[in-house]
């Protein structure tokens, strides 16, 4: 496969496709090349701001996206949408990134719409996001949305790839309810209440005081205090409101250099798992370890040893 | 640290605690006698049924289990309940294992309450409560429950490490309103409707209609077919049904062979998760590494060079 990269620079959507698909692959040699690929790319890379949507199922992040990425562009930002969702561990497909979810959005030119990675491939679907996120940027896009679902680790490595979390809510009081986790919440530099509208309003309003209270109580790591905002993504209300924060962040973030700060360490962050998985690798293709492997898993399996002993006489070999 | 294996092995409460403090413990000296003790008392081990036990905070999950621990131990059983609680990220400490939360069952002789170990040592939070689990089965214990709360990959290591897995819910219908995820819902055995009491009965029934249909659509790998219960801990109604199927589930499951199956692929998946992390360890006290990984850091840091190529040179020099 070749990339052309000044194409790529320049916008062309098709080779940005392509370079992506060739960062998700499987194939060794496709991982290497678009390793070449984004070495060469990487001076053009980081000019955008990156921004990580979460929520349950039923919060409405399609129609979010759609009213917020119509908005940006018509701000004259060029916007990328990312998916990520490992989905469940059983069932392995993708129940994201359906452009027919966000139709006038997919049909803008400068929108760019890329359904989840499927699973398999070093780093996982999360850290592929990362890649393809580096991609989108030197194609000069300015704002990347990364939306997730909530399943299993996945808020949690957006939350690690971006620069500003976003977690959409109902407007239901009870947190109890909105399956939402603590640690979610602490690494929320927004709530938004989505769906404040019609008979929700007050409702909604009621909600909004309820979690300014409780991220009080919260443990934050930054200089930003995390903030609770209501919109309506279906009647495109305060939706200027949830960009304009976001600019706030960016502005005071990056005047005191905490913007990165944190980018600095994220990217620390994802070489050491990607460390973790070239380890891995390498472990399994050590051939004392292939001979090995089968014979300690069978003793395990008997109940002969533990599995605490077998992995250490696995590694005792390397 | 000493540990009376003949005191452990006859139900002695304290030398119990020793060794799973033993276990938990971050020393390196720590984890290695631990390991002995495991490798010692491993023929006495396996004979309880695990049963894993989740669900949004609310649902009920002490009460549930105080009032099924009691069941338990009514019908002659000696009851375990450990809990898993990785909590927060930024936050560390544990919400769960207060003892205070199952006052009447903690008083019983034959019951064994310990809370969620806390975090940093090897294999995680999840993999000590395994250890916790063989321990507890070598000192006679006939159930073991392993509660959780559903933050990260809790739920899903839980259910990696025990019989029966189940899911505490709320008599709402409505599950994007219960913070379930597909993926526990394709892992869970059972789902039980707590709080099917008062004015609830008819909502936990709807509820339980609506799981019902709602379970039939998912995939499972078992030859059983999840459950849809309703019960309220409070008011100590339908525990026996509960109780009575999961015995149903274990004198199947023991004689189609799944049980043992189950347990020896679970052993294998623990053999795995260890291996990668003492290799991890190994990756960090190589003296070349250590040498290098402050320099690929800062180069990562300052956008010198990817996070992948990064990774490769350091994987490189072993």
């Amino acid at each position: 496969m070749t990339i052309d990269l000044d194409q790529l620079r320049s916008g062309n959507r098709r080779a940005l496709a392509k370079a992506i698909t060739l960062a998700e692959s499987k194939l060794d040699s496709h991982r290497e090349q678009a390793q070449l690929v984004l070495e060469q790319l990487l001076p053009f890379t980081g000019n955008s701001i990156r921004i990580g949507i979460t929520g349950i199922p039923g919060v409405g992040k399609s129609t979010f996206i759609e009213t917020f990425g119509l908005h940006l562009i018509a701000q004259g930002k060029k916007v990328a949408v990312l998916a990520v969702d490992p989905s469940s561990p059983l069932a392995g497909g993708s129940i994201l990134g359906d452009k027919t979810r966000m139709e006038e959005l997919s049909r803008q030119e400068y929108a760019f719409i890329r359904p989840s990675p499927s699973e398999g491939a070093l780093g996982g679907v999360a850290q592929k996001t990362r890649e393809t996120m580096l991609l989108c940027e030197a194609a000069g896009y300015d704002v990347i949305l990364v939306e997730t679902v909530g399943v299993g680790q996945s808020e949690y490595e957006v939350a690690g790839m971006v620069d500003f979390f976003m977690v959409l809510m109902l407007p239901n009081a009870g947190d109890e309810l909105q399956g939402i986790k603590r640690g979610i919440m602490e690494l929320a530099d927004a709530l938004v209440i989505n769906k404040a509208d019609g008979e929700s309003l007050n409702l909604a309003q009621q909600t909004k005081r309820h979690y300014e209270n409780a991220m009080h109580l919260l443990r934050h790591t930054s200089f930003w205090s995390p903030q609770v905002l209501t919109c309506s993504a279906q009647e495109k209300n305060n939706i200027d409101t949830v960009w304009g924060m976001i600019c706030n962040y960016y502005v005071d973030a990056v005047k005191n250099n905490y913007f990165t700060e944190k980018r600095a360490r994220q990217n620390q962050e994802w070489m050491d798992k990607l460390l973790l998985e070239m380890l891995s690798l390498k472990l399994k293709q050590n051939p004392d370890v292939k001979k090995q492997l089968p014979v300690l898993h069978q003793k395990v399996t008997s109940g002969e040893t533990t599995p605490f002993i077998a992995a250490k006489t696995l590694i005792d070999l390397l």
